[in-house]
């Protein structure tokens, strides 16, 4: 099986198999029916990509329902801390977080179910990093958690003096006093 | 619009809106919006990724129908030659190729309808290439036109006796001989 367990319910980590040859190598980065097969099906219909800066920290970011997304993220090129929080109301993790080194190297992808929020951290000179999505950009439906909340214990594998953050991430509110409307299905 | 035409109908070129900030950039990739939005609509539901070495040359390939794909190919690191040529029975522009240089740089990508041959010739040290089909692989209906064909005059951008191609490849036939079952529909 090319999908891992992390211990949230929903959240996997996907590992394509990598063909190499005298050429260089093959994999199939995608491949619904390997989704399906696992019994995930899920229907992407915008992939974004953005190269950032040793240091960059986006996040943490959600949109709500009925536009919330489920994202599939890998890198391209350069490593980074890829963080989750589950904050779907009923989830038996609600709050605890996740991270995981992704990076062109190691070529993993972390599958985010809707009713996360979801960040990194570039720990390379540059990162390229690339996800998927099942629902559009929707700007106004748009939510955050602070990236620095105690309450969420994420390790960025950056000194935090160093992170390079937007405007709009610096002023977003901690867990607590967070506006969501995720429901947990088990 | 951020479509372009190329001479051969349905054949497109499309440039992504890249938007830079201190962190970087950001840019949609894909956004099956954009594309309905210009009257094009399809459901891709396998990306590929492959690398390759300066002079590698993947090509050119097709599958039957009824497993033909459209592709979208981009470029995420390094610079290629991308060749298709259009193999539609009935097409005004039958036999005829078309050559685009995609970089990591440039950002353009190139949408190949069915009923076309594809392959690329790397131009720089490495290339990191990238593709979405809406079809999935389907080894039994490949098919293919040898790359040196001097029917197809196409220029790969690099010094063909240094060509890396695979023994697949070597072997492939000429247009005038090959196999195909694509019908154009104007
Ligand atoms: C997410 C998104 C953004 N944009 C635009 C808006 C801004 O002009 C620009 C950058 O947007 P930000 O919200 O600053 O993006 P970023 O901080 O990189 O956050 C993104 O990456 C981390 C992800 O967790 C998050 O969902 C996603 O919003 O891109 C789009 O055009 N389409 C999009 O889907
Ligand atoms: C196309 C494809 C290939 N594979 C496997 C088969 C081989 O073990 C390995 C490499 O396959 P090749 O047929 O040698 O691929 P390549 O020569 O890179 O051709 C590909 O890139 C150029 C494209 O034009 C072409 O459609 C596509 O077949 O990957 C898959 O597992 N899934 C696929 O979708």
């Amino acid at each position: 099986m090319p999908f891992q367990q992390t211990g949230i319910p929903g959240l996997l980590i996907y590992e394509p198999k990598v063909l190499g040859d005298h050429r260089g190598y093959f994999f199939e980065s995608y491949n619904a029916n390997t989704f399906s097969a696992a019994g995930i099906d899920y229907s992407f219909v915008q992939d974004n990509q953005a190269r950032s800066v040793y240091g960059v920290l986006r996040g943490l970011h959600y949109q709500l329902e009925p536009y919330a997304q489920t994202k599939l993220v890998r890198v391209l090129e350069g490593r980074i801390i890829d963080a989750v929080v589950d904050i779907r109301e009923g989830s038996p993790t609600y709050g605890k977080s996740f991270v995981i080194e992704l990076s062109a190297d190691n070529k993993l992808q972390l599958l985010v179910p809707k009713g996360f929020a979801h960040g990194y951290a570039v720990i390379s000179e540059t990162a390229e990093v690339m996800y998927k999505c099942d629902n559009f950009y929707h700007k106004n439906s748009e939510g955050g958690i602070i990236y620095n909340d105690p309450a969420l214990e994420i390790d960025w594998g950056i000194d935090l003096k160093d992170a390079i953050v937007s405007e709009k991430d610096l002023i977003l509110p901690k867990l607590a006093d967070v506006q969501h409307n995720f429901i947990f299905n088990s």
